[in-house]
């Protein structure tokens, strides 16, 4: 019986966990409420709890079974582990990876951004198994992303590394971003955004559209429900967005180049119509050397956050 | 006597050459012409026998004294220091790092695009010295760059990585980057770039301006001139150069999150007054967390090259 490691996903709502081979067979996973009050203080706690009865339940030992656990946070992470605050979480001036550890019998604990360990795990089973660099590109109610360069999560300075929801990909721009800038990709390319392009569109032109019928109720699915029924407004949106999203990652590809761009978050549900829009745009902006970069969907949904925390631990 | 290592910095012209000591100091530095001619089969033959010839002059011994050889080369380089072509040199299917090793009794050479190779020497003793996180942008003729992370190069899939110049800063321009594509930084903030813009302002404005005097011989540098001298047409065409760099630099920012921002290249020696101008724009379209990292002016000139490429060899 070969070394297991553990994934830890921590949400807003819940957090996932997974215990894995390290070869990277998921053997088991399960969810605990995320207890968010008095600071979130019993968040670690419960999750050191319901990982000792897992073990327990499968006969496994924490120090000789163990290769250690790793831990996606919604926010950003120092590269030391440092939280200085974690509004999801409740959680303000805290080490969770060190606290983790110190809960799990002193067990190694690795722990990063939630969307750049969502990166990693894309890169050892998902979309980009079988890669070593790699730029993730989330698009759900907003925008996040992982950098991965040789294997490793590129974290930031600032725990900002691949915040690429919010590069400014329109300076004329006058909305305002929840990061307070303005003409973010999230703005652009998120679900939210999609929907605020195609109300933008939809006011300004006369194109008959199914998805007029929809009112406020539109949302990016019917958009691109509407794109594969041959919609033409709905082809015009979709068009704006695989621009700016197309651009924006030839922008990023002339920074890291990576060897594949993965595409995952709630939004690429879409599928490949998706892909194919935004490669299109991606290969006409693209440096020459780049230009055939492969983009790919993400593979792994809502699990791709264990599957790269496990991988933390890992070689 | 400490353990010296070789830094090369392979130009179309002249090959650069430096021996320094693995702590960092340059002990002396020399040129080679670099003879173009049948293939460029000369150029490491050359190398190889100019250092030998230093060594002895100093009593140093290869084998014993030198910890080994880095190279920079001026086009792609893949991980593996594969070169397979080469335009500025004449090379084609070559693996420089290999053969300039072979041609000095088998000492350890490391390799890469020169521009990746400069940023490497800013961080180690330029503007980026005691930082291990970079972001590297050359203004020159063309505009180059170079990634840093965790004290590595980024040199990317393709041998693309930190080439910024070619990042798409307006899909609405015409006219076409040597690189094929449209809108690209180099286009705006090269020499060259700078040039187009002033040309572009003075034709469309009626703003007096002494750079009008000057005719087809304006250059960047009196660009910059001027506007030290409170010229407001300068100051007009420095605003857009600053907008583009700066806006282009926030979105590098998201990427990869650097702890500092180096400017190098020959349109950098406007100074400060240039830092200031870009900064002002970067401070506007950064990522919150990213909106104090340092933006600072290299420091090495056109011995980057030579430092970053014995910096290779040094872990």
């Amino acid at each position: 019986m070969g070394m297991k490691c553990i994934g830890v996903d921590i949400g807003g709502t819940s957090v996932k966990i997974g215990l894995f081979e390290t070869t990277g067979e998921l053997l088991d996973k399960w969810e605990v409420k995320t207890r968010k009050e008095d600071g979130g203080v019993n968040i670690l706690p419960d999750v050191a709890a319901s990982i000792r009865k897992k073990l327990d339940e499968k006969g496994l030992d924490l120090k000789k079974d163990v290769a250690g656990a790793g831990m996606g946070v919604p926010g950003p992470v120092m590269p030391d582990g440092y939280v200085e605050v974690c509004v999801n979480l409740g959680w303000r001036d805290l080490n969770p990876q060190e606290e983790l550890s110190r809960l799990l019998d002193g067990i190694p604990v690795k722990s990063g951004n939630d969307a750049n360990v969502a990166a990693l795990g894309e890169m050892w089973q998902g979309g980009g198994k079988g890669y070593s660099d790699l730029v993730m590109v989330t698009l759900g109610t907003g925008v996040g992303g992982g950098i991965i360069v040789d294997g490793k999560i590129v974290a930031g300075a600032h725990g900002a590394g691949g915040e690429v929801g919010h590069a400014c990909v329109d300076p004329e721009e006058e909305a305002v971003c929840n990061c307070g800038n303005h003409g973010c990709l999230e703005q652009m390319t998120s679900a939210t955004g999609i929907v605020r392009l195609a109300k933008k569109y939809l006011a300004s032109h006369d194109t008959p559209s199914s998805l007029r019928e929809r009112g406020e109720s539109i949302s990016a699915k019917a958009v691109f429900d509407a794109l594969k029924e041959g919609d033409a407004a709905a082809e015009a949106i979709v068009q704006e967005f695989s621009e700016y999203l197309g651009r924006a990652l030839a922008v990023f590809a002339c920074v890291v180049d990576p060897e594949v761009i993965v595409v995952g978050g709630g939004v690429s549900k879409a599928g490949q119509i998706l892909i194919d829009g935004v490669a299109k745009y991606y290969r006409e902006a693209a440096f020459i050397a780049c230009k055939d970069t492969p983009i790919v969907l993400a593979s792994l949904g809502n699990d791709a956050g264990i599957y790269g925390a496990a991988k933390m631990l890992i070689d």
